[in-house]
């Protein structure tokens, strides 16, 4: 196979064999929605080799490494030993995909650290094991093709067999969104977990929301908040930009001595 | 009639007057849920006397300020002089309500405005025309009783006529709260109105939560975002301990140089 478009094989003779590199939560999640449609060979240091789920093998670094298609699921402070690792043993123009909460560093790691022959694409799968508990379909990938691969096999297996709405965008043009959306979601968690208890049954359906926002990226693993906060050269702007307005409107409160209880109050 | 219970009555022909005072957003959402079980005399100085809809008369200030129930549905700056101008022309053991959101200040001018005979409830119904476009049952509203009245037989019609979840507190409990679930939403709503535009098609389940919170308050009318952030004598020191935890993750970012490719990201 040469790209993506046999994904879509329905005859289990011809499922082609994806290496999954991680399998924490997201490998987890990547495995359960892909077992139907390959034959997943997964490795991670945490699992013995051996049967895993239904279609899922775990095995070597070398075993995982060989498939034409290879999916890394670290973290991107990974990235870079995990690439390094596998490039000696990736075959004549394998397919290998990342699916890092940020872009532009795993890209550059990727471009600089695999072979030649090996075609790229870095994705961002706009969901995870919270949002997408009910299913992945309606949910959103991101894909950043990089290197020697079309993204449109690939995006058609992607629309049409697993529902996904598929955005091919540049790793620059994600991180900026990215640090929008991500960065300000995660900052937002981070001020509002520090606030101490939250009031139970005086609130407000907007509140709820912002409550439910807030649970579902407290959730994440340690290491994709540390991305989204760190490893985005453009989310350190959005978090000083929010921290700039914030402290401009509490400034405003002294400036103008806002009182409870101002005279206008009994016009 | 002297309390709430009558409000259940089935039968149009011993409906309960209720004088409203305010046709506003959240007048007209009173109006709309309460037609069905009182004549409504509402007075607005927007409203030529004559019919409304149905079960809902425009009047003058005496004809609504003389019904048994008064319900004052005006901003809180207005509340002093409302229930001033009001005052002279409730009939004995009237039954007065606001609807304000906030409690303290609303609750110390009824009391000290209003006669003696007159029993005051300051409710806070947790809910708007956004949240409620699809109906009031299973929200929540906030009774405080002031004087000269139980909350029970009014408490009863909004649980079992309403479906309103009914939380019965203090002006000063409720406020402590409201700071915390309505002012940190309308805060975070300001300052992302001030950060430019948002991504749209990069985004997240989460952050899609957060915008919905947003949006669902920058529709509120001015008097109600002013109130809550300026007239709940606790928003203040919840809306500068909000900006004080987010100077500290700034000033964080700082002080540990963090940088978008730091070295252990290469491990």
């Amino acid at each position: 196979m040469s790209d993506g478009s046999s994904l879509s094989s329905p005859a289990p003779a011809s499922l082609p064999l994806v290496g999954l590199f991680g399998f924490g939560a997201f490998g987890r999640l990547i495995a359960t929605h892909l077992a139907a449609h390959c034959r997943i060979r997964v490795h991670d240091p945490l699992l013995q080799p051996g049967p895993v789920m239904p279609g899922v093998t775990a095995t070597t670094l070398e075993g995982a490494a060989g498939c034409p298609i290879v999916i890394l699921a670290v973290p991107v402070t990974r990235m870079q030993a995990v690439a390094r690792s596998i490039a000696p043993h990736l075959p004549p123009h394998a397919l290998v995909a990342d699916v890092g909460s940020v872009k532009i560093l795993p890209a550059d790691i990727l471009c600089r650290e695999l072979p030649a022959h090996v075609r790229i694409i870095a994705t961002h799968p706009l969901f995870g094991p919270q949002s997408a508990r009910d299913g992945i379909a309606g949910h959103r990938i991101v894909l950043c093709p990089l290197r020697g691969t079309r993204p449109g096999p690939l995006a058609a297996f992607l629309r049409r067999t697993l529902g996904l709405e598929v955005i091919v965008t540049t790793p620059d043009a994600h991180d900026r969104d990215a640090a929008m959306a991500q960065g300000l979601t995660h900052l937002l968690a981070h001020i509002l977990s520090e606030m101490g208890p939250m009031p139970e049954r005086i609130s407000t359906s907007s509140f709820a929301l912002i409550r439910a926002a807030a649970a579902m990226v407290q959730n994440d693993a340690p290491e994709v908040s540390h991305a989204i906060a760190h490893l985005n050269p453009h989310a350190r702007a959005v978090r000083r930009q929010f921290c700039a307005i914030a402290g401009r409107i509490a400034e405003s409160d002294d400036a103008h001595g806002v009182s409870p209880f101002p005279d206008h109050a009994f016009g």
